[in-house]
């Protein structure tokens, strides 16, 4: 591991801002990677509250590169940024900062680094219907991003909560040219959901630690060679997708999108390759897996 | 020394800031002083035009702590702190910047790591006249601090410089209740000045690499027990020193000053005793000593 001594003129800084941040595994996570490709890069925790004055001053410090962004700033850094990627439009909050030259580019690596857990676990969105429960934040980068990247046929939202739902239905709609369908989460609409449906995301917290009894979707409904996705990674595997996986199902942790979002910041911030063994590792090892 | 991977929430972010920056030996006295003592702080340079973002920036971050600020921003800096210690009113200039709470704070070392030095060499300046050769930057922080700190009998301030000469002494009659004379530098003054002198600093940059054969006092002009005090460092022992040695003189090096600016930051930083021999160790290898 790189020694605080090594820093010096030609270090690159890299931080994560959010309030509160001391739960943050990031900065071990870049740091390992840095380390393994023994690059000259740094990354930093930061608690703050002021997001103007921290870009401010990211702009300011000519060595500083890039930023990972989390609650509660994920949508109120995008005033003070000069470029958002079109898709990161449409969902409406970033988790990313870039310094290219003097101009601060905001984009997120959630729905992309979803995206990536599903193609490296050999997932086709070809023609496939896709359901996602929940439509909070997590839910509209994910959507976005499989209706900008890939060829679904169909995207099913569920929420219990009507405005949300309402909200990501109606910004599909505009954003997206796929066929969108949504409903509120009850049971009926979940059992019509789970039929005709390829591909299950869940965005909710249900089954999070400490509830882990919890599920979105009662065994019964799975079918054998449907893919479940879930979110939640505290635990590692959920009673949900444990129940799929002993139903027939190829699951997906949420920890796989946790680490790619991570890797695709890596490669954003560095321009390289990111060591995915090595951050995987480290993520592994705070979640005390 | 301490690793990269050992940043985290509890980090505090100490920086340089200057344009140009590349030469800053700061980032590893500061780092490896941290080391020493095992504290979880990191010092990084950083090169920086725009001073007023780059103290937002440390203001909304609220694990930064301090800032060494240099060449070009050592005056830019004060419209933005919250506070300046007084004699660093009169100084016109700060090189160190400390957050308490919500405040940044702003004042000098460089005076008081050249007290520090003379104090450490057991110079004592009750009643003693004392000359300043040079008006410039560093001459001022040395010049109000003596008045302030010590007893010194009067100050004669030369320079070739009218304006700066006039602009000194002018702010130190107001600055201070010290007898302050002035003169133009040329062979009179400065037999006048050496006659009467027991203390001398040179604040001129004559004898600095690679113009060592420079001095700005020839050997005649010296009376053992006089004290010779250099400001440059490059070569730590100047044509100057070395001559005043020969003569009987005490002599002090402006690596004395150098690293005594930066224990005295790293002290109001870290609120703890500084390893002044670790730092002192790090500048002299970094001088190729």
């Amino acid at each position: 591991m790189r020694k605080i001594n090594s820093i010096g003129y030609h270090t690159k800084l890299c931080a994560v801002i959010g309030n509160p941040i001391s739960h943050s595994m990031s900065p071990a996570i870049h740091n390992a990677g840095y380390d393994a490709l023994d690059l000259d890069f740094v990354y930093f925790p930061c608690e703050v509250e002021d997001v103007k004055g921290m870009l401010d001053g990211m702009r300011a410090m000519h060595n500083f590169r890039g930023l990972s962004v989390t609650i509660p700033h994920k949508l109120a850094v995008i005033p003070y940024l000069d470029e958002i990627n079109e898709v990161d439009k449409h969902i409406g909050s970033i988790n990313t900062v870039v310094k290219e030259g003097d101009k601060l580019i905001g984009l997120g690596t959630d729905g992309p680094g979803a995206l990536k857990a599903f193609l490296d676990a050999g997932v086709d969105f070809n023609g496939k219907v896709v359901t996602m429960l929940g439509c909070g934040g997590v839910a509209r980068a994910i959507a976005f991003t499989l209706a900008d990247q890939t060829a679904l046929s169909e995207l099913v939202l569920l929420d219990i909560d009507a405005d949300f739902l309402k909200g990501l239905a109606s910004d599909m709609e505009n954003g997206t040219d796929k066929k969108i369908s949504s409903a509120l989460l009850n049971e009926q609409a979940l059992v019509d959901a789970m039929q005709k449906s390829d591909v299950i995301i869940n965005c909710t917290p249900l089954g999070m630690h400490p509830r882990e009894d919890a599920t979105p979707v009662p065994q019964e409904l799975f079918r054998a060679g449907q893919v479940v996705f879930d979110a939640v990674y505290n635990p590692l595997e959920t009673r949900l997708l444990k129940e799929a996986k002993a139903s027939g199902c190829l699951t997906i942790s949420g920890v796989e999108m946790f680490v790619n979002q991570a890797v695709l910041q890596f490669e954003h911030f560095t321009g390289e390759d990111a060591p995915v063994e090595v951050m995987h590792k480290v993520v592994m090892e705070k979640l005390g897996a």
